[in-house]
């Protein structure tokens, strides 16, 4: 693997802060708060047009720009700009890094004043519900009273059912994509073995890495590694690479470790470990029903938010049952939902990629929502 | 996790040593080949109830007797033994060491003649049909022409179909269970993420770790981690263990992780991190179809082997359209076979555990087979 470059703290990231802070579920106030953020489009005079895009576990708020790290396009170029199925000309769309992320949003890389060191892994522990609450933050500082629409896939999609369920009356349309009410038995155990790859490597430093002037680069790489496999269908890497060999590499490989190899450095360039154990144990915590007495309907009962449940059917990692298991929910609440999965073989990474289907079911429920908003 | 034992060389296996040793598909001639073995049971004077069974990635040759390294009953202990499924009161039983392994067979912990040193990652890459050919020096040098039956699970699996492949006329009945005729990408990427835990850890040492008088135990651990899920079905993991908490450790996890954390510990105390990575790589170079132009009904051309197919329903990592490919190439070939695809939500490691009806599929077919043989 190549060695990776330490992640630039130089970048400027655009960036609200919020003195008080916030109490997180822990009980821990972590204030100063600070939610770095992109915007795109121009916020109506009513202030009634906001989508608020939400990211996923490696994702950020560079959603439809230059990325400023590794100067790749946005992860949801595709889909949000003008004339696109997110239309920046009609929405003024938002996306936050989240709360415990590494692209300037408060997180473990910040100074813990108790001890003037990074926090490291003593970073207080985060959940779902406080990386949506510090939005909430955000959007009421933006002068939004209500959300026209908050979307996102994976933990993306989490963030969404959290939003509907906190604050049902701050959201007109939600959309959940590839996503699940709680992280699975399956889905803790690939966040597990990723970070056990981080803390088995001798660069990680307890989480002081930072201290030794080293990240715990080959750690997160396997770790992304792993994950990386998680989020394609078997159907797609066979596609993709079957059995082909690697022409021209140093070594005889197969052209999907070579693959899996580049994904893995290429991370570690624009990513921090600390982040990714905090952010997987977030997800690995989240389960929307348990405060309701494990009744996961409760969470929506009486909403009035629309919703569209989207999953794909080659997707392993959060697979159409846990999206249906949502969709009964929604249902025993007498919630406003329609449900749609799509045929797609590129398994868990579908709503990143291509998906025609996928485009042309968004614009249908936001062109919906929006004219009988 | 805890240190871990490294493994115990003392132990003296039952080994057939072979001074020519064999030209391996690399073009290395081994010599001398040494291979470890057990036997359960008696050699008829016919010498005709001979059944070699065949060991998955990290299994070996202590079947059905406690394990000298682990003091755990053998891997198919339940199967096999008097008046069990594989009857030893009525066939003469052999399991080897694969070629490659650590429990005996040569394998990378021997001493390199070149060099005065373990072969390390040096030690010459090894294919499942070299396996196959070691088994079928030890199985000529126990007197036995012709093989019963030869039996295996997943890499077991493909060793079956390799010995059906080469040595069609000395097996009658071939057991290919809950494999493939090649290592998919998915599963070759898997092993690549288990390789690359394992090159990680400082304490490799390029192969050379026996030197430094250390193991990569945290490399190996998170390679058995991430393995281990892919053993199991999501199903079986939410059973086991859904999201409940682990009550009483010293840090709050769940238990899942809890299990998975001693999954890796105690691999590592009976197995060795070189022969891991030599093993996986014949497992993800094996393609039966390849030497015969791709087609892999060619590979059985004219076989006189009874084959019975097997897979679990809920097998991801060799799921049945794997075993299909194999039903289809068989039949292309007119050869006499029959496919039980067993009703198991267990996943992979559904032949390892207590699945009456696939106990029942062997009874039946090993009956049939011993009664026309």
């Amino acid at each position: 693997m190549n060695a990776p470059l330490a992640i630039a703290p130089s970048i400027l990231h655009q960036a609200e802060t919020f003195a008080d802070g916030l109490v997180l579920d822990c009980g821990v106030r972590l204030a100063p708060l600070r939610v770095a953020y992109r915007t795109y489009g121009t916020l109506s005079p009513a202030r009634d047009n906001a989508v608020l895009v939400c990211h996923a576990l490696t994702g950020d708020q560079y959603v439809a720009e230059v990325h400023p790290l590794t100067e790749k396009p946005g992860w949801w170029d595709a889909l949000v700009g003008p004339g696109l199925v997110i239309d920046t000309e009609k929405f003024f769309v938002i996306c936050a890094n989240v709360l415990g992320g590494c692209m300037g949003s408060s997180g473990p890389t910040d100074t813990n004043p108790a001890t003037g060191r990074p926090w490291g892994l003593e970073f207080p522990a985060v959940t779902i519900r406080d990386m949506v609450r510090a939005q909430a933050l955000l959007v009421h500082s933006l002068g939004i009273e209500k959300l026209f629409a908050v979307i996102g896939g994976s933990m993306g999609g989490m963030q969404v059912l959290e939003w509907a369920a906190t604050y049902p009356d701050r959201v007109v349309a939600a959309v959940p994509v590839a996503t699940a009410a709680y992280h699975s038995a399956q889905n803790i155990a690939f966040n597990e073995v990723g970070r056990q790859a981080i803390f088995s490597d001798p660069d990680f430093h307890a989480g002081q890495y930072a201290a030794h002037g080293v990240v715990p680069a080959r750690g997160l790489a396997v770790a992304r590694m792993g994950a990386h496999i998680t989020y394609l269908s078997a159907d797609a890497l066979t596609r993709k690479f079957g059995r082909r060999r690697q022409e021209g590499a140093a070594e005889e490989m197969f052209q999907v470790e070579s693959y899996l190899r580049h994904q893995g450095s290429s991370f570690v360039q624009r990513f921090d470990a600390n982040s990714y154990v905090a952010i997987t144990r977030a997800m690995d915590a989240f389960d929307l029903a348990a405060p309701h007495g494990g009744v996961l309907g409760q969470a929506f009962l009486g909403s009035r938010v629309k919703f569209c449940v989207v999953s794909f059917t080659s997707d392993w990692l959060f697979p159409t049952v846990h999206s249906r298991e949502i969709l009964r929910a929604l249902n025993a609440a007498a919630a406003n939902v329609s449900f749609v999965e799509i045929a797609s073989d590129k398994g868990h990474d579908a709503f990143l990629l291509d998906e025609p289907a996928f485009h042309a079911t968004l614009t249908g429920f936001l062109g919906g929502a929006w004219t009988r908003r």
